[in-house]
């Protein structure tokens, strides 16, 4: 168990996608700092909690940084991604293609709606809900994405932690309660237009 | 120009989350740090920086704390939001019923896909791109969310650009190059999924 400071992990993954432009190349902190948004001070600390500290003059090797992030970020092991709530939201995210090519397979898509059993998307068809469980079972599913409205998120919430989820990416409009040990991510698309919201009025004021 | 850290700025929008439901009532630091999962100095340091103190064995006045975030986010203003792409993504964002009700109206949907001209999504017809620049100045956009596929995401933020807007939320799986005094946040949906990944790698490992 190594103390990376959540705020340190929340920026590996942008690390990595930028460092995918500069495969077999070095590149300065100062440089990826500048391609990451960040200050190049917080770029050697967060590399520094890998244990990489680049070259002087040189700074580090792309591919030894790609490999040493990917293995913190658990990316070296396949996890298997099912989704339930097969709306326009869900059915974006089983077509996004980037999830496939990650490590992020997915391999279930689940609604209530028997009009949409069957239906393929991505080349994978729907399921009913009711079949959650064996199918989370058999296909090992390791994270759950939650893109059903507000009013069902909690009950599907508990149907993937009875069938032994323990990490949850939800898109619902709601906050979860789940038990110690179930890791809850919410991505709520309000709170990025919030953040834009703060630096508008900024601008609008200086 | 104040100077409240970005991750303070993260976590404003879900601070306001969490209040919400306690509204007219008194809250402490230690309740709302459990409600947003992060650590009570941290809410209080966060909140110092709004000039919000609390009181001693009785908590913050939550009315007041939702109005001291909402001025500080810019939220006591409406932001016109456009959508540029309107396939899954575009179409699940344009229906996503929280954004009106926060202060971020959608007045405009854009595709270059003639078939897609007319057909109404929430109530509202997607236009055609090239109809962009003279929709953008008369309905005086803030904010424009990009969700076309990655090769046209460049394309539509300069014209974006081009047409005055300087805040642009990128859901399109790429970087893009704008100039200073642009504003631009990515959501990437498979970097939550990597930071699932961290922690699920971690659970597994201890």
């Amino acid at each position: 168990m190594k103390g990376i400071p959540p705020a340190t992990v929340q920026r590996l993954p942008i690390y990595l996608r930028c460092l995918n432009d500069y495969r077999a190349q070095t590149i300065s902190s100062e440089r990826l700092a500048q391609l990451a948004r960040v200050n190049s001070a917080k770029v050697r600390k967060d590399l520094s909690f890998l244990g990489s500290y680049g070259t002087r003059g040189v700074g580090y090797d792309v591919d030894h940084l790609v490999y040493q992030i990917s293995r913190e970020l658990g990316l070296t092991k396949d996890w298997p991604v099912c989704i339930v709530g097969m709306g326009n939201l869900g059915s974006a995210l089983a077509r996004y293609g980037g999830f496939g090519e990650r490590g992020f397979e997915v391999l279930g898509l689940f609604d209530s709606d028997p009009r949409k059993f069957g239906k393929k998307i991505g080349g994978r068809e729907i399921e009913s809900l009711a079949d959650f469980d064996t199918a989370a079972r058999e296909r090992e599913f390791a994270i759950g994405v939650i893109t059903t409205p507000a009013g069902a998120a909690q009950e599907v919430a508990d149907r993937m932690i009875a069938a032994g989820l323990t990490s949850i990416l939800n898109f619902a409009p709601m906050v979860l309660s789940v038990p110690d040990g179930v890791d809850v991510r919410r991505v709520d698309l309000s709170t990025e237009l919030q953040i834009c919201s703060f630096y508008l009025a900024r601008q609008t004021a200086s």
